[in-house]
């Protein structure tokens, strides 16, 4: 189950990256190139990081044509895309507590501490945002507001936790997915947020 | 053959890298290292993606010395370096290609399949540039316009044929030099460009 | 000794880049990350370059801890924070030295050559900033201005050389840091800088 939905999330990944790439007025190589860092960049950094060779992406073709073709897709879809802004709320949730699920595993069979093995989800989950927003010259949008990044990492630990209590593995999938989903959208629609550090540079900077 | 294209090759990409720096007002130490990562960032990045260890360049130190050279050399010679315009183009699309085509090399003797060793030629050719674009805080010029990416893919995907074929090295290399070079110099003649996705953001981003 | 030095060291770097964090209005979690990265992006960088895994800090959580620790505990003290100033900069001296030494010391047991080992020296000692920095849309402040990235060349330089001399390594040691920890507080006083390259681009660009 958790290929499926993997396969969605990195089609919503491309889309979003393709449409921030279109915020740049980039060309159609330039967008596919964002879409496929932005739905695969996470996974790479995270593998690079924790010298997991072949890099994931390598081994799987397919993954580089599907991302590559959702976002030229968005090129053709994207003024109807508005109408669909709550179902990629969904996906793009679900994506990023599939990525996070994965990162875990990845870290966890290569025998990793656990505080590294919950960063390794994290990284899976939001490092390709943060490569698309350093492409399209942004502050990356996961480290200035909202409760995207942090539910990552309760979604690692949660995950984690419930594998070293030795729960069944369908049943660990199904109670990450539910809370993280439910803190996600429950963050969304209450608009949650972290605390704001602002900083005013004094002279000695 | 390739070998002394290539060393001209990373000379151009560093002198790039250094008049970047120089719009950037960066002292001497940056630009040394701007025109570093310009020339070798692009072979890094494959490697490191690849888990080719050790990483090319820290097995040839020359190459370490020849950029920095070609960078701080630039200082002395950018107020001249306009009347070098058009053979610096050339270079420039000669190092494009030489660098995509080590790439597909690199990715061929590790047994990589088809799609990754064309993205891993593109890779070489293009990352040093957006690595560049990164640090003097620019949106990547090779995202946003100009066939100069997709000449990398081209030339990536027709060496690879012809290797595939059991073509003669030396006709391989040449077919794909003398393909993408009449390809990216008329790119530039008549400004060919691929369609721009321009994106304006709705109320839900 | 190094040992404490280097905690110190991090402690410092994650502070600085939990400052630079508060100017881009980030959240709590955009702080802690910044800092992480600030403190121990050098060194993971510098391995994943070099093929050295399992990365550093993987091994150490404390690191993960002291370092996001010391970036959250910033918010708190961010207004008294000036009047530290002066010691603010010592410790980031001696952190840029103690940084250079571990990446060298790291190139040396891998064997790699001369201009490799102080190449990881550099990149231990200032590519944290540089992270840091791209994360906060600044150019890198390393790249432009100031005897920062010079002093931890020198250092690699001496410190290499003593090294290859034979000499003892606390002796090594101690002449490294008295050189680098001179030189950069004499940069400061004296407002030391290299030559800078102003390049205006021309039609051609």
């Amino acid at each position: 189950m958790l290929i499926y939905i993997y396969l969605i999330a990195i089609t919503a990944e491309a889309m979003s990256g393709a449409l921030a790439a279109g915020r740049r007025n980039m060309d159609m190589f330039g967008v596919a190139m964002i879409a496929f860092i932005t739905a695969l960049g996470g996974g790479t950094v995270r593998d690079m990081l924790l010298g997991n060779f072949p890099v994931g992406w390598t081994q799987h073709p397919s993954y580089i044509y599907l991302t590559i073709g959702a976002g030229l897709f968005t090129m053709l879809v994207a003024r109807f895309m508005h109408h669909l802004y709550k179902v990629f709320l969904i996906l793009d949730a679900m994506g990023l507590i599939a990525f996070t699920v994965i990162g875990c595993n990845v870290a966890l069979q290569l025998d990793y501490s656990p505080p590294v093995i919950v960063m390794a989800g994290m990284i899976t989950g939001i490092f390709g945002g943060i490569l698309r927003d350093i492409l399209c010259q942004r502050v990356p949008v996961v480290l200035r507001h909202e409760l995207y990044a942090s539910v990552s990492m309760l979604v690692a630990m949660l995950y984690l936790t419930l594998h070293d209590m030795g729960v069944d593995q369908d049943i660990t999938l199904l109670a990450s997915f539910g809370f993280g989903l439910a803190l996600r959208l429950a963050a969304i629609r209450w608009s949650w947020s972290l605390p704001v550090f602002s900083y005013q540079p004094g002279r000695w900077e």
